[in-house]
């Protein structure tokens, strides 16, 4: 099957040098795409074809990176003091040091923490006797926290800290837009959930500890806001209580993997939403327990290949399984890019300049370019790194622009970290407007006008 | 007299090595500042023996790293798109493709912009109109944003990078403690004023466009916040417009080009510091006028070595011979670290652990560590690179470990990324009150409360 798609005179020439660096799989893969992307017509969105390729992409970053994660893991390391030791998160290390607390007893289930059944009749006690730490900041305007993280290490690819970083600066400049507080992650606070699975211990945890965020907003490491201008539809999700990218049709009834993307979600802050971590974890403890749940999840999901359980088909699984439960409470969004497959977008960020404009948040100018399968921190991706590094700077400058017009500033090009003025210093600098608006929008205004 | 210091067996043995790496002037400024520092109790601050190791620290720290920042900068540049090209900044090229309005035109002096002399004025209008963006978002909490910024290149020394990433990880968390907004630079606004130099341009064009900002408080990217409790004396500053960690008689009568720290400081949004701005860029633009100004100052300010004008010395030069004119709005703040010379407080953490308490912001427990000299992410830092990356390890976890308390874990030791809980899970997770009233402090509760 996969020779198949190799063949053609210009692919075969490459497979050759591919095996030489014994990459048929990858290579095949990445032409797979291609070709499928370039019968993709701008904006047809969710199309089988697109499926197909998030498919492709979610199967090969999911597949290999995983085993990958868990065996640098298991290595043992050498005294933290080195400052070269990347191994901080030993397993070994970490339960023999931790004591009886952390290690994992084989006879009763995981859980995230001691049962919790009145959470919302503490919290709105709390509310009450804290009004100066409203949960709402503005009429309809819940007060959020975005949470995302990295790994305490420095990146195996040295370069991926880089793209931390430009990550991170995107996200601060888009929350101090929105009003939005950041919470960065470089801990790892449950050893047996670690991997993709380490956000759920971490949201439960921020969920208890701050009853005054009725919204979190988590966001992988390799997503990027690409519409510094798109404010969130919060109206849409006063009866929702977990909102995704993703569709009814390909989750409920194609019990689709890629149904739905856990990269970029919200989830309110309620005794619901525990219940639902609860039902979600069961799946994530590290060896025996997620190796299992991963061969429940790839007989029951659409398409899903064979490997561990990840915390993405996980809540498919339940959804899909469990929907008269959780399904009144759930959005799953694709009126814009709460999530957007990079694969799609990053090319026709010209277009998308050419014919639109920031504010629309959709195909037409995505909120969220998210790099499924790049791995720019690890040394295992699903793409040629170039194409992962460039295309980030590009999505990373796309949205920059975005923040640099308010104060007379463009990139140079999409390709370009060196910027240009685009307008003139002034001595009357309050009577310029920024074309977006970015600059003292209401929709930040009423966070601090609230209470 | 360097020879002089290197006496002693032991310490001529290392100098024979290092002689082989070409590094006698390092190493002997090491052994300088290590003898030194032995002799200096806890706490002995601002004693002529540390000011000794200030000199040296910023002596090689401004002398040697900015040379190597000019000469990279002149490098020519391969293209852009080429995810290698680290030579973004390349002068040349941008004053190629950016045409006369960024070439400088040696016949009029260097200005950071179009004269403006009624902003005082043009900032209250804007407040009165604008009742939503308050300067102020408590009694006597004056609205900050904190800026701090890096290259858009990748750093020489790619673990750089993660340095780079733990120190924004660092300020974004007390910033949320403390209802602080972050503003993270990667762009390089004005070719001229490339280097240490970059953050005036930056600075101005902030408080011109943030009326609603009372207060910007500027950060080195090599300093970490490590009191996450300690809330700056707002108060004490009501009748100042510019704050530098510092002191009245090393300024005003040594002209100690050490006497004040730039790395840390507040300026408040007002037309005196539009025209402190203008006052201190002159002798920044590169190239000659920059070189010259070196001069001066090397000749008018204690111990400042033969070097080009770097913003810090200009500061100490303006201070001192216009007091008159400024110095009753500048605030010289020792009374806590603002700014805090690593080299005399990183080995001291753990006697702060033992004797006292986060809150404290001093000498006791330093609000601020400053890496100052250690370039972590350039290539010629002026200590081992294995050193500053060791401690400034320990200055994050040392800060870390106080947000960390606030949901129940600590690092396991201070050169050590892996964390452990300290609390056990409770179902009254309201109940339970963080040691350092850190999760819903006062200071921060005004900030919503607001108007």
């Amino acid at each position: 099957m996969i020779l198949e798609k190799c063949i053609g005179a210009q692919r075969c020439r490459r497979i050759q040098r591919a095996l030489r660096h014994g990459k048929v799989t990858i290579l095949c893969l990445v032409l797979t795409v291609v070709v499928l992307r370039g019968t993709i017509g701008a904006g047809k969105f969710g199309t089988p074809e697109q499926d197909f390729i998030e498919i492709r992409d979610h199967f090969y970053s999911r597949k290999r990176a995983e085993p990958h994660r868990v065996l640098e893991e298991v290595q043992t390391t050498s005294s933290d003091d080195d400052p070269n030791n990347y191994n901080a998160f030993d397993i070994n290390t970490i339960l023999k040091d931790e004591g009886e607390e952390e290690k994992p007893d084989p006879s009763k289930p995981y859980t995230l923490g001691p049962k919790i059944s009145n959470w919302d009749e503490q919290r709105s006690k709390w509310l009450k006797k804290n009004p100066n730490f409203p949960n709402f900041v503005g009429p309809s305007k819940p007060r959020v926290l975005l949470v995302t993280g990295s790994s305490p290490k420095p990146c195996e690819n040295p370069v991926g800290d880089h793209y931390l970083l430009k990550s991170i600066k995107n996200k601060i400049d888009y929350c101090r837009l929105h009003g939005i507080e950041v919470f960065y992650n470089m801990a790892l606070l449950d050893a047996e959930m670690a991997g993709f699975w380490a956000k759920l211990p971490l949201i439960r945890k921020l969920l208890l500890s701050h009853p005054e965020v009725e919204f979190l907003w988590w966001m992988d490491s390799d997503a990027m806001f690409t519409d510094m201008a798109f404010e969130l539809p919060w109206e849409r999700y006063k009866d929702s209580n977990f909102v995704m990218h993703g569709w009814n049709e390909m989750v409920y009834d194609d019990k689709n993997w890629i149904g739905l993307n856990t990269g970029s979600f919200l989830l309110r802050n309620c005794q619901w939403s525990l219940d639902m971590l609860d039902a979600w974890a069961p799946m994530g403890p590290k060896g025996k327990v997620r190796d299992e749940a991963g061969k429940i999840l790839t007989s029951a999901l659409k398409n899903r290949p064979v490997f561990e359980a990840d915390d993405q088909s996980a809540m498919v699984y339940i959804l899909a399984t469990q929907r008269e439960k959780w399904g009144d409470k759930v959005y799953l969004e694709n009126a814009y890019y709460l999530h957007g497959y990079w694969g799609i977008l990053v090319d026709r960020y010209e277009e998308m300049i050419e014919n639109y404009h920031p504010g629309l948040g959709d195909h037409r100018w995505p909120l969220v370019t998210h790099f499924v399968g790049c791995k720019p921190c690890g040394k295992f991706g699903d793409y040629p790194v170039e194409r992962c590094l460039k295309q980030m700077d590009r999505a990373f400058n796309f949205g920059d622009n975005q923040v640099l017009q308010i104060y007379g500033f463009t990139h140079k090009s999409l390709a370009s970290r060196r910027v240009k003025r685009v307008r003139n210093e002034t001595s009357k600098p309050l009577k310029v407007k920024d074309e977006l608006g970015l600059l003292h929008p209401a929709f930040k205004a009423v966070k601090v006008s609230s209470s």
